[in-house]
């Protein structure tokens, strides 16, 4: 089998950055190189300059002595068939068209200029990521397009049409201690498109789970054959965009994309295994589930921790989600009755730790729990306050057996009251960031409420069902 | 019409509280109420102490000098029926018994207990909160049963068969700027119930809207009979434990209740106009709706400020959410093209402000939409971050022209991506906070994505439109 063909392209030894000035988003490009400790050569063109940010700058991409792999385009749509040209001679492998105003402005010399570069770039077997996009997040080969991203590589592999996504993407998952193996913002997909990112993120041992946010799919029948031979393999979590009437209207003036019926798409995802969510939160929060837990072999789920009304709450959200909220097993009980624990025959599933007289036997039940064959995974909520004396990161991180209660998916929720009058100094946030860090270190997701655990829980229940 | 039996307990001028130590939730009650400030007679109770907290402590409330028209109860359940007996005698109005080990352990003795506390309340005419309960909550007269609540009075009533959760509630809405006339954490209701409750924030003038978590519900018929009324008045929000199998369950241990069948409640409720929520998120996101803003006329929603793939999720998760995304209207299409604004035949709605050359026109196009007919609520991006400078609270607060655009209602949406690793400090928390502030003093609710903002104005279309 030959190497898939995005594997050179997102390993250049040398890039070329066409529209280069100090202040510009070619200059960013190149701050972010930098920034991200890209080891190949960086070569800005433009027809003003001597040297941007340092390094010397040429009049055209022909006139770069030595190879140039991989060509950002930062100049305007008028100019792009001239800079293929120069590229043709040069033999560049692939271009980033960071150019916009192209097809999804609607007009109609900008959608046949679209076509033209399509035509001359497989002339001259120039691959193109792009137009209208972002392009390439490679964090561990030092590929990024903001110097505020995170140079931290991780099992995740991004597929996104929209830059401004893919960047909330890469925020919102490093804040949770999540991190990419590569990233890809790929705009109007006039070449590579959804399916050529997905065939190459299913065959990469980098990456042990996909993200994509999507407006359009090109090529209805390939993608489906490639999402579902992919969540074979590995989850694919999949955003969608453009999902009804307005959506759609939408898209076609972003990526140019024909976003297709939401009935139809929402029963190809069920036949391909695949896992969809309707907004960030939801693909983050499902993301954090696969990226930090084992498989969980059901739907059993043991609560622990919350007050009266949260355990009933819970109960009811677990189950609406699709869980089993099942009472507590037998065993148990009877552990407790002889461990001589006074609410043995009250406690349940979900168990409300306020009604043990001084808390005591917490740790108790939450390993019983835990490690109870009839159970498969389990939530614990974790208190912030209450008669345990002052709020500090070991005043929460000792509230559970964290370490023993990894032997199944675990779910921590921490509500986060933290907002508004409550903490002018940033105070409590500090605390929880740590505390977060902290259990996420120990490869367990934290949620801000129940539904949202939940909903993640159920969802990777879901994916590994479906794929045994 | 006589006055709601309510009305005059709500204001007691003398409380006394029965097992009153210095450091027990007997001697919190009073810290509390020297807190908020409350103005009437304070009297510990407790035979072993001549003083608590600096009050002069009674051996028994029959020993207390002058009236004693309100009665907490933090004694052990064995002691009860005496605690009645003494306050039969000093023609004690009202007790809330904040005791609990009653019926809610399931026990027969303890279930025996307190329909034998009801018969000897009944014979004397005391009425009963609780038992197994937090009790009062009423800022402006000073009750409140933990220091740490707010003694700021606002429109909202707050009616709790959880005491943990209405703390919640209490919390999680002054965080946004939203405060309570009256609030009761009512338990066990073995005599004044959730219809009691409802029935006197009806006919208060203080409060214009009502938040309920309800467990039971024990008389079905006066409480659907009740809740049309009050619905007719002003708008009620139910967030109803007990929905499913487990959370059933969990409700008989919690505060004894018989949960019912979730979709006969469902149907009941959309009866009545009442506004169902499924968790403390959603209620306080909808009560914020409802709290800051004026009624909203119809669905058609102008949405302004995302970028391209934030645009596109926006009119999706609008349209799911049951509001339209009207196109843009056409009288805004040709200001836009008078004015000569470049993308006048490109901008839509949702109006994709990332397209618009160095951002010109968002002061107009935000205002147009706010004005226009067709449009009857609106939904504004603010961006934490961009090309306009260092983050600021005035960065944010000059984004739209909120004042000119308040003429209808108005959903700021604010993504937190402070979290983790990226504010270790909390100085981003800390102007956000700041910002939310801000704008709630405009009575513009703020949220944190366009998921919850597109379910709360749902929900607040749906109330008006019940009730005309």
């Amino acid at each position: 089998m030959s190497p898939n063909p995005l594997e050179a392209i997102l390993h250049p030894e040398s890039i070329a950055i066409a529209g280069a000035s100090e202040t510009g988003d070619g200059g960013r490009f190149i701050l972010s190189l930098v920034k991200l400790g890209f080891k190949g050569k960086i070569y800005p063109v433009h027809p003003k300059y001597q040297e941007v940010l340092g390094f010397k700058c040429y009049p055209s991409v022909r006139d770069i002595p030595g190879n140039v792999d991989f060509v950002i385009s930062s100049i305007p749509a008028a100019q792009v068939l001239n800079l293929l040209d120069d590229c043709a001679v040069k033999g560049v492998k692939c271009i980033h068209f960071f150019t916009a105003r192209l097809a999804e402005t609607g007009r109609q010399d900008a959608i046949e200029l679209e076509k033209e570069m399509l035509i001359k770039a497989r002339a001259a077997g120039i691959r193109i990521i792009g137009p209208n996009c972002m392009g390439v997040y490679h964090p561990a080969w030092g590929l990024a397009w903001n110097p505020g991203m995170s140079n931290v590589p991780g099992p995740m592999g991004l597929i996104s049409q929209s830059g401004a996504l893919a960047f909330e993407l890469i925020e919102t998952a490093g804040a949770r201690g999540m991190h990419y193996s590569k990233g890809i913002s790929y705009g109007n997909a006039v070449d590579f498109n959804e399916c050529d990112y997905l065939e190459y993120f299913a065959q990469d041992d980098e990456t042990k789970l996909v993200v994509m946010y999507i407006e359009g799919v090109r090529d209805g029948k390939r993608f489906l054959d490639i999402l579902q031979r992919t969540t074979a393999k590995k989850p694919v979590i999949i955003l969608k965009g453009g999902r009804g009437k307005s959506g759609t209207r939408a898209t076609a003036s972003h990526t140019a994309s024909l976003a297709g019926s939401a009935e139809v798409w929402k029963t190809a995802m069920k036949q391909t295994g695949a896992v969809t969510v309707s907004d960030i939160e939801e693909l983050i929060d499902v993301a954090a589930a696969f990226y930090f837990l084992p498989p969980a072999n059901g739907t059993h789920v043991g609560v622990a921790g919350g007050g009266g009304g949260g355990s009933v709450l819970a109960a009811d959200l677990c189950e609406e989600a699709g869980l089993e909220v099942i009472p507590l097993p037998v065993e148990i009980r009877e552990e407790l009755k002889k461990q001589g624990n006074p609410v043995w025959d009250w406690i349940s599933n979900p168990a409300d730790f306020s009604i043990l007289p001084g808390g005591a036997g917490t740790d108790t039940i939450a390993k019983m729990m835990a490690s109870h064959p009839d159970i498969d995974l389990n939530i614990v909520f974790i208190v912030p306050r209450g008669s345990r004396g002052p709020l500090t990161v070991e005043s929460l991180i000792t509230q559970f057996p964290f370490d023993d209660m990894k032997i199944k998916p675990l779910f921590a929720i921490l509500y986060d009251r933290s907002s508004g009058e409550k903490d002018p100094t940033g105070r409590i946030t500090g605390i929880f960031n740590d505390f977060k860090n902290r259990l996420t270190e120990k490869h367990i997701p934290v949620y801000p409420n129940i539904t949202r655990a939940a909903n993640a829980a159920a969802k990777m229940v879901n994916y590994y069902r479906h794929r045994t």
